[in-house]
């Protein structure tokens, strides 16, 4: 029996037109480097993304779901490109500037985007790839930043202001089905291709709502959020969406990521609200300790991306912000989990712990953990899988190109269905996760895992080691092993012996799980973003160029 | 293009799954009217949920979209039959039990209901029914109350908890098509038969995302909801389903709805937010007043059904009680409008003005105004019209039978498919609805409105006048005129020319707007629930019955 319920579709364009009507003297401020930051209303945006519309269409010719690219950073131009593009039925594809140049001209080539809206202070990094874009007819230029660099290329160039001027600031949107692209994003793994992610209304949509639940971000109109999370990372965390939907004031960095201009539009916009990866946030507090302001207005900040370190979140509930862990990917569209501590914690000891788990996952978003041969593993707190989620703004396959299947590789998707995340981690029984391994790092010993991190960690505590980095590696017996890669300190004294026994230490680490193999080497290779790279010591380690000790 | 999310369907039995694992140890407390209430967690509510659907599978034979209707209480059994019928696919038909036993009789045959779950103490109600009910197979009788009601009923009979004992605590939910009936409830009109409204697997659950969000009643799992509001009523306000979304602890009344034991109910159990319909905190206030408990945990108060009197709102402030109106009926699930006043009004001498309001539309609501000939009136704040509202958990039909086309009224449905509420009011331009009449009772003069309310309301504040009820009649130059019935206080001396001086008086009332029309009457007819029963004196005046004065 079918409900009476109307059947409206959840629209992007709805957001919009919620947002610069309800919530129209809601406000996009944009850092500008002057004296007074650039301010635009909620209304305002909403007329200029018509406008933007009405041009994309009509000027340049953009039809269907043809991809319009942006490469710009978060600004008011940007919020009005957000809107524009996908509640005309075209799809937005935010380019990371933080890419290499092959990387980017291979991802506007397969995702064939026809247009790209770029930030006059980008175009240095955009015109050198021009040449290489196939696809790309038109470039529309905004905000200040020399134009010479385009003089000779082959598209054409617009002014952004010049082109949606005086057009009509109404767009009939279309009713589109909400199950149709909005917006796409491309991570850059570490091997093969980039891969897209491609999101849907619907998905924008339910996930926007999720981040305005109280029990997720839980932001109203009375909050103003400072969104450093680029606005090509994953949709900035969903945050443009949702503060349309709510009207929650915008505060937007543009290019002034630096600690000192952070610090100043802390001070000077009194953000209440916060979003970044944690190595913004150690620059801001080495600023903050170094100069003081007055931060007082920003309560709540939300980390994500990576782990945030203890010792950052206790320095900063020390000047009253309080951080919220939150754990996603492109593919989880990111909202996967966010670190608020249950009822019965908060006051006690136990708080902080949990603060410190990647936190619960919302309704629509399913959990499982997989072991190593498949088995279920279950929510106990102790017992590690890999995570697999699934949830309508969960990815279920990549995009392959307009006229190709999507692709939905195994080590990506199980076969019903479920991401994988490629994340290993507990999941404890009132559904917090905690990640203690990439699954492509784990160590595969007789059907058990072994946490590389976990050994790392343990590794690093002991005072003569300056770095260590576990890998695993075949083994006839088990299958694999762990294999130790140290960094010792200057003038230090500990032998292998020694720092096998200070794991064995006190339970530290299980016998069964401690390396036989050990090698000392100058320093960990790292990658481009500082990560560890361990696949160079298994390289090297296969290729026999590691000098080993067996214990 | 389509996207590549997963497309997971947005399921009951999802919210369920969730409430009952990662919010386990939330609680639903039921009033026993005895020294301790009960307590039942949600993991405990989750498994009988499934033992339930079991019982009502295997034992009672309940298959695919057949109606189980509950006459039951706020409390956890009436909870667990909130999520086991429609998880399982069935349809959960909740019955008001404050309908004439003629009514609830009609909306069980019509749904075809097949199974009751009754409270005991109910069965007085149930019982006399029986006989009349076509289709009802089983009664399942929860809770105390004497049984001996249903001793020569020609239906089976079955104790709750011994039909679900014993059977798995888990149960295979399957996975339906979102926009599948998942409840109905039937509203009762002044007017012609009760109507069904349905509701979707969809519409509940972005109902429930909706309630969580933080601009919305924006609670979570540290709050307690004391949920007053029935669950036979438009679903108590979705506050079931959103509690299990997010954690919320529910505090349930069960029959003990009187000032004295609700008052206990809120020292005792400490909640954060309640939810009821303005005539029980008239009732709640009277009783604090009276005898003053500690009621310092309460901080908000969510009150719907009706417009809420500026002094109760004072007279809660005064004890710390934030009261939030809010404005819903059946048809919309019921979450319309909701009065957070917006950020710039916080703390000034318009926040006050802004919270008597209905409030405003979430993002998912979209709201028009339609004036007597059909045309859109603005949002200017002053213009009044019909309200027209449209989103994914409005009603666009009723229910019409498993056989026939679903119904839709030209009088509640326009012709685009949006649901026309019968309410008369305004909007601001940041959307704020304030309403000022009923469509029906609106009196259509020469193209234009006048509201009977507003004129009523003037007239009740001249102090001579006890009572006052402004209904329309026909008039052959104007279409229709208002015409004043008034009831005098004891003593009271005014004549109908010193009233209407008095409504004319510094422009109160518009020259225009003003009744030619007055009567005196001993009293002002009201319907069973109390209120003013316009269409009596509309009836008395057609058929020569008043004494009516032209001036």
């Amino acid at each position: 029996m079918l409900s009476t319920m109307q059947d409206v579709p959840l629209l992007i364009s709805r957001i919009l037109t919620h947002g610069s009507t309800i919530h129209g003297t809601s406000q996009v401020t944009t850092w500008t480097g002057e004296a007074e930051p650039h301010r635009r209303s909620f209304a305002e945006v909403g007329a200029r993304a018509a406008q933007l519309a009405h041009a994309l269409r009509e000027d340049l010719g953009v039809v269907g779901d043809e991809r319009v690219a942006t490469l710009m950073w978060n600004n008011a131009e940007h919020v009005e490109a957000y809107f524009a593009i996908p509640s005309m039925g075209a799809i937005l594809h935010t380019l990371n500037l933080r890419l290499p140049a092959e990387q980017l001209a291979w991802i506007v080539n397969h995702a064939a985007d026809r247009v790209v809206i770029a930030n006059g202070s980008l175009l240095p990094l955009l015109a050198p790839l021009l040449p290489h874009l196939k696809t790309v007819k038109h470039v529309v230029v905004s905000g200040p930043g020399d134009r010479s660099a385009l003089a000779s290329a082959s598209v054409q160039v617009h002014e952004y202001e010049e082109l949606i001027a005086g057009k009509p600031t109404t767009y009939d949107w279309p009713e589109l089905d909400e199950r149709q692209a909005a917006s796409m994003c491309y991570t850059s793994g570490t091997t093969g291709d980039p891969k897209g992610v491609v999101y849907s209304h619907r998905s924008v949509y339910l996930h926007s709502m999720q981040v305005n639940m109280a029990q997720s971000m839980g932001l109203t109109d009375q909050d103003t959020s400072l969104i450093v999370v680029p606005q090509f990372h994953v949709n900035a965390w969903g945050l443009p969406h949702a503060t349309f939907m709510t009207g929650i004031n915008m505060l937007m960095p543009d290019r002034f990521l630096q600690p000192a201009p952070l610090a100043e539009m802390i001070e000077g916009e009194r953000p209440t609200h916060a979003a970044a990866v944690p190595t913004i946030w150690q620059g801001l507090l080495a600023e903050l300790t170094a100069k003081p302001r007055d931060v007082s207005t920003l309560g709540q900040v939300t980390i994500g991306g990576s782990a945030c370190p203890p010792s950052l979140m206790q320095a900063f509930d020390k000047l009253g912000m309080r951080v919220c862990h939150a754990w996603g990917m492109t593919e989880t569209s990111p909202l996967g989990t966010i670190a608020r501590p249950p009822a019965h914690a908060v006051g006690t000891e136990e708080e902080f712990a949990y603060r410190l788990t990647q936190g619960r996952f919302p309704t629509s978003v399913e959990a499982r953990l997989t072991g190593p041969g498949g088995e279920r593993i279950p929510w106990d707190g102790e017992s590690a899988g890999e995570l697999e989620v699934r949830g309508p703004w969960i990815a279920g396959a990549y995009y392959n190109g307009p006229d190709s299947e999507p692709l939905c590789p195994a080590d990506k998707f199980s076969e019903d269905g479920w991401l994988k995340t490629g994340d290993v981690g507990t999941i404890s029984p009132d559904g917090f996760l905690t990640l203690t391994d990439r699954a492509k790092d784990v160590i595969k010993s007789g059907g058990e895992w072994i946490s590389s991190v976990e050994l790392e960690n343990a590794l690093m505590s002991h005072p003569d080691v300056a770095e260590a980095a576990v890998v695993a590696v075949p083994d006839d017996k088990w299958g694999e092993r762990p294999l130790a890669t140290v960094v010792l300190k200057e003038g230090a004294t500990a032998d292998f012996e020694t720092l096998r026994a200070f794991l064995a230490d006190e339970g530290k680490i299980a016998k069964w799980q401690l390396p036989e193999r050990w090698t000392v080497i100058p320093a960990v290779p790292k990658t481009s973003v500082g990560k560890f790279d361990k696949k160079v010591l298994r390289r090297q380690y296969a290729e026999g160029n590691l000098d080993i000790t067996q214990l």
